[in-house]
């Protein structure tokens, strides 16, 4: 796949990456998973605990014959992923182990620009610092709501982030905190995120498909993100799903995201509490003023006939979309994530029923189509574990 | 990717894919290609030689100091490459540098079985050795007009093949010639063999679309084939396109395949003659006794509107399904192959025109697409390299 990661040194990333993945292991053990000669290891190992990356962690227990040694990452490394929504900023910090040792989640706008983002970014990470939290971190990875250049590490042409084309995300994040960083699109981060902790955890070609305000798919192939050759594979929104629909904010017509998002969901709730057709959401506008997708997924719950139609006929066209990805892309997973995957199981039950029908029977003979795991958390854990493999690849 | 590579020893292969292609080398030139260390060279080149694979071939020019040695692929090597179509049967038998040495082409029809069609393919293979073409073969490739387990080297279900599923074409080749056999589905071949001598040369990321009897798409990611967890990705034939269309062979409704395909062309054509609403399939039928997908061809070149219009509303089609798949895996090329390529500018203007307006400018800012340069050798030349790779992988 096209990776940032074919100039790394294999061995050192492989090896980093299991104790990251399994905690403490001997060098026996080491020896045996990544099939190296002895002689090889040792040298690799003795360069990354002269370089302060991994630590002796006591003896191992016995297999027969000589001792071997615990080796383990050092337990100070710190990574922090960012996950930037068009209404949120998420913040995590986590340690070798990828387990969470500081985590912030706050409403805001990425329209207010890259400087007043990224500068409350870097806020709340000095918050995290003061907390004690780190006292230095290894590495930043960001997921950003747009099209990224991976290579530059900056965002493209992003529709939805004025302001943003072409900032330098990457250089800004590495300068401030002293540490590589990496920028990549959010529904990315993702994917990498539910594979590493989450639903698909292990399985090596899969298809992530965020329906939030937007629509977007992240693609995982071989066991790695494919982010295609100009960097916006997987844009999945605006791919035509009725000649005769709705213009879409990009200018053509029918997009999938102009007939199904949560954008369009919070509109046609609206119009379906203000005309009466749906009581509950009508009920939900007089008590709060306003409604959104959220109260549709309630309103269905409640059995409110409206609701379900409405989700039943926005699962009906994106698992449209992902029949002929399905048919395309012969994926041996689909995961659903997004704010509109709390719809749940009504949006999951369309979704399926429309991909195992319209695609080939030896493309869908087994196909999960599951939700998310990791929900929210999705994207900001996945932008650690981003952080994490760039660390890996330029330590040293 | 999901390779069959994934365990054969790099650096072999490697080495004898640059003498293929490129010929003869000096053995210090290879070492700054391959960038490996000149006793690592030595010793793999040393192996080759005595395994009659590759061969010493005179001192090469002065680079300066001392003179090193040209050493080229084994010129008696031998390889064969296969095309079934549903009506054809092409075979090629091509020398270590990929030159064809002999050839064959001929009508057949696929739904006489494997025996009967395989047994054919051995007369005209054996007709080859008899001419003086090989004394024996290092490995035959062949495509076949279904999906195939590649893993397995057997198709799997395929449509329009009686008899042929789960047959076992690799071990009943391989056996009958002695030496390694692949079997790939008919479009990868084809996409291999473009990537190799053709358009695609040295492009990474591309589409391959075949719009024959049928159309399908291989998919050529990161410089390999991809071929989705069960074998079947690109059957993209299958992708509903009107949900009002006709009824597929595959039962769905209104598949691409069911809407713009040779069949369907030809039966649109007959229909036009038989009318009188094209006076040139009208006189193709009184002369001919029949019209055909060709006949299209031949009289949009004549000015004929009636052929022009088939021809758009078929590429407006194809291209409706291929701005979606370049928003999803955002290519660096799409070609047009398949038997209906020879529809010509028409088509590809038509297919431009739809994939340009409706995906991404970030995605199609750089994008070519074009015909496909080897035509009806495409599959069988790819045959050959895929043929060229198994016997690079397995020697030794």
């Amino acid at each position: 796949m096209s990776l940032a990661h074919e100039l790394a040194d294999p061995l050192q990333v492989r090896l980093l990456r299991l104790l990251r993945d399994e905690g403490p292991l001997s060098r026996a053990e080491l020896g045996d998973r990544l099939e190296t000669p002895r002689t090889r290891l040792s040298a690799e190992l003795d360069r990354l605990v002269a370089a302060d990356i991994i630590a002796e962690a006591g003896p191992a227990e016995s297999r027969g014959g000589r001792r071997s040694t615990l080796v383990e990452l050092n337990p100070r490394l710190r990574f922090a992923g960012v996950d930037l929504g068009a209404t949120s900023i998420d913040v995590e910090v986590v340690d070798a182990r990828m387990e969470t040792v500081a985590a912030y989640s706050e409403p805001s706008d990425i329209r207010i620009g890259p400087k007043a983002i990224l500068h409350r970014v870097n806020e709340l990470l000095g918050k995290a610092k003061v907390e004690g939290a780190y006292d230095r971190l290894d590495a930043v990875g960001i997921g950003v709501p747009g099209p990224v250049s991976f290579r530059d590490g900056v965002p493209v042409s992003p529709p939805i982030m004025p302001g943003w084309d072409r900032f330098p995300v990457r250089e800004f994040l590495s300068r401030e905190h002293g540490c590589p960083a990496v920028v990549d699109n959010d529904v990315n981060i993702m994917a990498i995120g539910e594979r590493h902790g989450g639903v698909a955890h292990s399985v090596d070609d899969f298809l992530f498909v965020k329906i939030g305000t937007g629509v977007g798919c992240g693609i995982h192939l071989a066991g790695e993100v494919y982010r295609g050759s100009d960097g916006c594979a997987g844009d999945i929104g605006h791919i035509q799903v009725d000649s005769q629909g709705p213009v879409c904010s990009c200018g053509n017509i029918g997009c999938l995201e102009a007939l199904f998002s949560g954008a369009v969901l919070g509109t046609q709730a609206l119009e379906a509490a203000k005309s009466g057709r749906s009581s509950s959401l009508e009920e939900r506008l007089a008590a709060n003023g306003t409604v959104t997708a959220r109260d549709v997924a309630l309103g269905a719950m409640e059995g409110d006939v409206v609701c379900i139609q409405m989700i039943r006929e926005g699962g009906r066209r994106v698992g449209g979309v992902l029949a002929g990805l399905v048919s395309f892309v012969n994926p041996s997973m689909i995961v659903i994530g997004g704010g509109l995957a709390q719809l749940g199981h009504i949006l999951l039950a369309e979704i399926r029923s429309v991909v195992y029908r319209r695609s080939l029977p030896l493309a869908t003979g087994n196909l999960p189509v599951v939700l998310s795991e990791l929900g929210p958390r999705a994207g900001v854990a996945g932008a650690a574990v981003l952080a994490s493999e760039i660390a890996f690849e330029q330590a040293l």
